[in-house]
């Protein structure tokens, strides 16, 4: 962990003040993170809801659930800005979690840009909106990238910082400082491609999932069952590159594409005839899943999710030294 | 646990037969799995090698390390057969994993057939040649399905139980019954579809994988990054419909698709541009990844990545009662 900048200790008075714009389920989630794991963090929120003071006060402790006497003390840690200057100025973090809306989000930096300091790290949460399109209204675009979570991220590591061709590198290191330092895992996406890479890779297994369903291959309960007792459990511990790798033994993925690679493509040509796409059979696909999927779940316990999926993360950092499992954040 | 039949109890003698055809990694670890889990499991192992008993002593043991007793012990539960007949006869479970190659197969299961007990589970360990082609010169094709594991068996739950259109219920559901008995998550596939499920989804996603490195978004050692920070361990807890109905709150997966399934379908897109088939960028990508995750990994250390997989599926199955750790198999 850095000690060398302001953004772990905190500026001159001993504090490094964070502004949340946009106070939805990201914008707690992510003012729990920082509260639970920067003991110098300072939060400012911003959110032109009404009831701003009491929605804060019914929902922020419910992401503190692990951190109990957080949950009593952090009124003293967070700030409701009445402005949007007064919420951004002499912040080190500006980070955005407003509407999915491009003129929103350009209107917003470039009201954000004259207050903020010069070197205040500028990150916008969208999971879609690319940094070069949000900064086109700023006079200096080098000073703002995306840091896009995986929800929520007051539990789940990742992070992927998606800068814009202009965003400057200092801007980059600084931010990848920032989350290390707080033990995540931010990682640098270098083109700012649909999707980004985690929506990416998901996606393109839940369109492979769908297809099987809606192809009578299995239920929508047992495709999530396979999941949870295969892949899920063996990407947790290491990713599809460095699975397929170690499969290939000594000869690594070479040797694995060698042996599995005409399977592989078999099943890549197979993926095809049934894939879900214009004009096939994406039509009226969503109702049956969906269907399936409400009758097995109802409303899932995220809770409980939640719990385990901490579990399964002391469990991949810690190994068989699985300790002070409640003390994760 | 059923108790009901004799496919944990044992038979008269108190013993179960397993017929155990081919010892490669498969085998010994299907046999380290049965011996570890169920008590009454006989194992008996054909394979045509003629160093059997040498590699047996020298590696079977490896697959025990987590219950040490039986490292010393098993020896008195196996048995090597010196012919295929002797193998199977009186064998209430027989699994196959010789050579992935159809004439080997449908010759293996047709000399098993006069064999083995009238009402023996026939199962074969392939990771593609459906149970209906294997079957083709039986005398009484339900016999045979398909129990495909997903690798290591003795450590991931998943079985992939993938009936013949001929393959009687009965069969199925003893299948189901045994590897359910023993704590593992035995899954029917409807159909004999290229890859059967686990592997469709998985390849979906390696292949958007191997896109996104081989247009420059990101390196093979930072996609593996992104998915063990993300997708892997929730989907170690709840599979992707299940994620993604939880995503849609109280709506669902409908609210989900309603509110997402924009940006979903623009991911699709987007891969269908860059995607590696026949004719397109498939051509040299192999080399240039396969490089990558050498650089990246050397030679995987395998046991490592196991022992924090079983942490990982404990963690699963207890949630936060993590305990009795290194008792898991």
């Amino acid at each position: 962990m850095s000690t060398s900048t302001t953004l772990h200790a905190g500026n001159e008075d001993g504090r490094i003040k964070i502004a949340l714009i946009g106070s939805g389920t990201i914008g707690l989630s992510f003012a729990a993170l920082h509260l639970s794991t920067n003991p110098n963090a300072h939060i400012t929120i911003y959110d032109t809801r009404p009831d701003l003071e009491t929605y804060i006060a019914q929902n922020l402790p419910n992401y503190l659930s692990t951190t109990p006497e957080l949950a009593k003390t952090y009124r003293f840690r967070l700030t409701l800005a009445s402005s949007l200057s007064d919420a951004v100025l002499k912040a080190t973090i500006i980070q955005e979690q407003g509407p999915e809306n491009l003129p929103f989000k350009k209107s917003l930096w470039a009201n954000i840009e004259p207050h903020a300091p010069k070197d205040a790290l500028l990150w916008s949460s969208t999971s879609g909106i690319p940094a070069s399109a949000q900064s086109a209204d700023m006079r200096d675009p080098s000073r703002l990238l995306v840091v896009h979570p995986y929800n929520p991220p007051h539990i789940m590591p990742l992070l992927e910082v998606v800068p814009s061709p202009s965003t400057s590198q200092d801007l980059i290191d600084r931010t990848l400082e920032y989350w290390r330092g707080i033990g995540r895992t931010p990682i640098v996406i270098r083109k700012e491609v649909t999707g980004f890479v985690a929506n990416r890779l998901a996606f393109a297994l839940f369109r492979e999932a769908i297809s099987l369903v809606n192809d009578g291959v299995i239920s929508v309960e047992d495709l999530d069952k396979v999941v949870e007792s295969s892949m899920g459990p063996r990407w947790a511990v290491a990713g599809p590159f460095k699975s397929y790798h170690a499969g290939g033994g000594e000869g690594g993925l070479a040797a694995f594409m060698k042996n599995i690679g005409g399977t592989v493509k078999e099943c890549w040509a197979a993926g095809e005839e049934i894939k879900v796409g214009p004009g096939g059979k994406e039509e009226g696909w969503v109702e049956g899943i969906c269907e399936q999927a409400q009758e097995a779940y109802g409303v899932v316990d995220t809770k409980e999710r939640d719990r385990v999926t901490r579990d399964v993360l002391a469990a991949i950092r810690g190994g068989t030294k699985i300790k002070d499992i409640n003390q994760e954040v």
